[in-house]
């Protein structure tokens, strides 16, 4: 995809990868988002980077927010360039109630209230628990947790005094059901970023307002990868269990994304959308471990089998 | 939308639901299914009818087949003239093994094996569970659930003789999960399809297969309705409490398996897509009936709240 | 039951309550919990209260911890004399890990470090979410998630230090899974909970830990219904949905925490156990307000349904 | 324990299991199930036999039901003489409807109506899925799903008549939610069964009756093992991934089914219990593999993920 950076494929993908390529060029009709304004955390990197391509490429006025004000005014200016809609960077650090306060407002100036917003913005790492510190604990929980609540009630707040509609969207993670050892604080935020917009999608009706979450795979970001699989030697034995053989790239996120969003998506609220080449089934599947068997060797179990029936 | 029947608003709507319009026309890029097959089970009538319009409208050749001939027919002839692209009716029973294999052989003769499969066809009605026979109970099932597993199945090992990859997505319910009183064949057997589509992603991916589930939520077919509300009295109890404020439309269930259908989802497998309107999670979060406390009201009960702190 | 103040059945109980009277005798052998030290956040009232007084009538030691002192002594005392088995009251407000820290310290001096661990402590209001200020957000997170999350890291890494295996409880709620409006701060953060046990489940098995869970229904305790149904308007709406046609009684969580925390239930780990009298299911299932159909009318129905068949 | 067959600890067992001894006696208060029927299918082998050991031991007068008389007669000889109380063996195929009434018409002469149902029989074997014949399919679901119905819907309907309230339990597997390759027709058929007795928990609470489920993980029965692990090499990775480091006994899985049958159970309705071991969660959560990772690597490792920070 042009709207991409392109993705060479690596050595380590499954021979059926073959049947599953990556498309990444935007999905939906061009225009699709004109005259919308698009609020994206973590907008200038890795997915949120993604998410804001697309939306921008789909007519978008798209607003980025984050910590790192460089980083957000270069991404911001390369996707405008692109796609000739504006980006705007906001400065904000999520886990900080009155810094969020403060965005909105400058995003009001700028674009008025968004009609889509994505809470994306995250941090992560992998740790055994018993090495947790409490700052440990929190430094993840604050952002992506309290991050999410105050960006989303802060909004909420300011478009139902405007009776204005609006469509949310979060990004969580397949182990946020399952939870999972080594990334403790990241699967008990997201658990509870998923219940706040499961709940908001019950309550919040009303005001106009829809709620739903993308549980992603994983995708090679910098961000995600850096933090998680430091050394490299984690990618190979997930990419072993991928039904679809490979990892995922941003661009697909953001078709999803986008779809969500959209105006084809009204009827859609509190659904909670797994992309992830179908890792967290393959590994949850207590039996899928016998792909490991060959032909003959399942001949053999067959007539193993066989000779228990009646017994 | 000129592809779907048009729908009248009806009444019972709530104020919110002009925040959230159905859109119905074809959503992905025109030819996204050119050269592709598509094989929809139960596709002559409601929801199957609408994703066959969308999909052929993208440039699918697609096969419809359920048990009345002349209705699948009619609808093959009236698509097929809206989109200019073959639509072709084919009989078959899915709960009759022998027949699904008739079928697949009359579709590699027409059309050869199909890239898309998605099963649609079911049957159900509301009843108290103590006036099942066996009979009752199996008329269900046979359908819903060895009919999707005998259409799988049979599909799935001529296309892995054929080394041909494929997308399966299968249509169930947002009361698979939790069942339900008073549909319960139903219910069980959209649980035991889930189970086959899930398990089928994990082990049918080195096949280079994908394997997806929407659950939508209620939407006004002829099929559907005529026998989970005869009387029509359900209906509006049922549209109070979805968030969203509307029953869903056909084709908003057709975009969103085109989608899952083509190339841009190839990342995803495993995947199950609630599309209801929030319905679900406004049914069992068991907070939800606050909904009808007054703005007032609400001023006594924090007072009556504040009162007990620190007790 | 001897060991749980008498509950006087109240009007509203459904006629079929009479086949599910509550059962709140201990229900393990005596001396199950001999030779074994509790550690019960929130004890001093309502669950905890319960729990305590059960696994104190099984021959525990039990240390008990929450804010209010005065209230954890009387109720030490009272247990403690009912039982014959010592009760410790320690003050700890769970959401500050210094105070979670000394709270451990004081009790390792007192009983050592404990063989089970009951995070029960929670707070929690009714509230429409658009009146949530980030602060009123974090007072109940900060509880519930931060707190739980602070009390098990501190046991769990001075367990693993001292090589100990012990058995972790978290009491969540039923809509931990699916949300609920007007309760979102809990509701995020139960999910939490629920992330970081089963997270900790799979990871700290290795050190002979176990987690689990408890999801209990509506149980009148005088925390929790001043704060959710200050009116009680809102009790007899929930009674009328739950199928076993009444609320729980204390003794009924104590009886399963017991089961959960003992030796008979080494292999469960990871275990999310809901004790609602039926309530959620009963909620979620979209048909099941059928029950309010009468016989006459379902033959009414079944005959308008026959009608449509072969239609 | 001396109600169950004595199990040898055997090799593969992880360090940590010394931290989860299974306790198989009886847990609940002796003479819990006087006066009361229990109805057994599968009753014969394996975990029914366990359950019905345990229930026999506390006082229920038990009924046996499966294919092979002789195995049925023989168990209940066996626990009959070991208990005191009566077992009665009564054939019955539970995918033939018309033998379960036959059966059901026995037990009504036997004992009268059950108090306790335990819907335990099922068939099972491991097999690619695109080796499945439309009649193996049948062969498992015939059984688990339609058996499960059959039996259920058979008791209830009497039961009902009678008015006269029952436990049902039905027990499934660890894979019922995620599905499984490579034993799909079970997978399919248990998730079934769930979703049915999830929906007449809501439904039939009103007529007296609760509905639950047990979810085991991996027990060596015979019957379970000679078909899932023919060659046995299965086992020893299976072992290597549950969190208690061990497999289960039929023991742990009788006392929880006696709870969940006994009156202490009373207000526990639709509840779905997986026990396990923590193996599901384990195989779930997306980073448990790092359990490999050796302490000098995590040092490695956080040295690596710190020197990102800020990047
Ligand atoms: N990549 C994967 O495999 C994967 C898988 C599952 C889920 N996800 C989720 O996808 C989302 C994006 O991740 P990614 O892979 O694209 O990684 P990423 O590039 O590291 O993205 C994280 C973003 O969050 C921003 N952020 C962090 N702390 C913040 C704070 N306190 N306030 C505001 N913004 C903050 C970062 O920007 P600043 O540093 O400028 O603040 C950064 O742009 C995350 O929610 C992640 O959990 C990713
Ligand atoms: N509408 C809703 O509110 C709703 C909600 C949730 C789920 N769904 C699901 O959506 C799907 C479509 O339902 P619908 O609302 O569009 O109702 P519908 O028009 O009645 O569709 C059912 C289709 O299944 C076919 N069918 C039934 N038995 C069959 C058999 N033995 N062999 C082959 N085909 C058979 C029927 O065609 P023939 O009569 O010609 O065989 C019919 O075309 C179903 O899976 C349904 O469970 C619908
Ligand atoms: N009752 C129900 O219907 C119901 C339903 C679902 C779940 N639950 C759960 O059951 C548990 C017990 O609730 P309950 O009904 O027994 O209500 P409760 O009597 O109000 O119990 C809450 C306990 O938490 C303690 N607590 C609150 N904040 C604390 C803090 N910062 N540090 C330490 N302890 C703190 C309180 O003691 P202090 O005030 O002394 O700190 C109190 O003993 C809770 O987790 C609740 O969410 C209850
Ligand atoms: N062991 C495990 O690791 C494990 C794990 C998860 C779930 N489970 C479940 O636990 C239950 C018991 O399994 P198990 O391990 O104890 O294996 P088992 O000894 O093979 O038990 C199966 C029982 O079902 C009976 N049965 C089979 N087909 C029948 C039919 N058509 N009609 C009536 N009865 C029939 C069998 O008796 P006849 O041959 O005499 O008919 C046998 O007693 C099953 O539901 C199984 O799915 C077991």
């Amino acid at each position: 995809s042009w709207l991409h950076s392109c993705a060479v494929l690596r050595s380590g993908e499954l021979p059926q990868s073959k049947f599953f390529k990556p498309l990444e060029d935007a999905m939906l009709p061009a225009g699709s988002f004109n005259n919308r304004v698009a609020f994206i955390t973590g907008g200038g990197t890795g997915l949120g980077r993604a998410m804001t391509t697309t939306l921008s490429a789909l007519g978008a006025q798209c607003v980025i927010a984050s910590r790192k004000l460089d980083v957000l005014q270069q991404t911001a200016g390369e996707i405008s360039s692109q796609t000739g809609n504006k980006v705007h960077a906001v400065q904000c650090d999520v886990k900080d109630p009155q810094a969020v306060s403060r965005c909105v407002d400058q995003m009001e100036a700028l674009t008025g209230l968004p009609d889509v917003i994505i809470n994306n913005a995250a941090g992560n790492f992998v740790c055994p628990s018993e090495r947790l510190s409490p700052n440990a604990w929190k430094s993840i929980t604050d952002i992506v947790l309290n991050g999410t609540a105050f960006v989303t009630l802060e909004l909420g707040k300011r478009l139902i005094q405007n009776q204005k509609g609006a469509s949310f969207l979060a990004i969580t993670t397949i182990y946020a059901e399952s939870g999972s050892g080594f990334v403790v604080p990241s699967a008990s935020a997201k658990a509870g970023v998923e219940a706040l917009y499961k709940s908001l999608a019950s309550e919040w009706g009303r005001y106009g307002h829809r709620f739903n979450i993308i549980q992603p795979g994983p995708i090679r970001t910098k961000g995600a990868f850096s933090r998680l699989d430091p050394t490299g030697s984690f990618e190979k034995s997930m990419i072993g269990r991928i039904p679809v053989g490979r990892l995922g790239q941003p661009g697909e996120i953001a078709n999803l994304a986008a779809y969500m969003s959209s105006d084809y998506a009204t009827w859609m609220s509190g659904a909670v959308i797994r992309l992830d080449g179908g890792e967290y089934l393959s590994m949850a599947g207590e039996f899928n471990e016998l792909r490991r068997v060959t032909p003959d060797q399942w001949k053999m179990m067959e007539a193993m089998i066989r000779s228990t029936k009646g017994s």
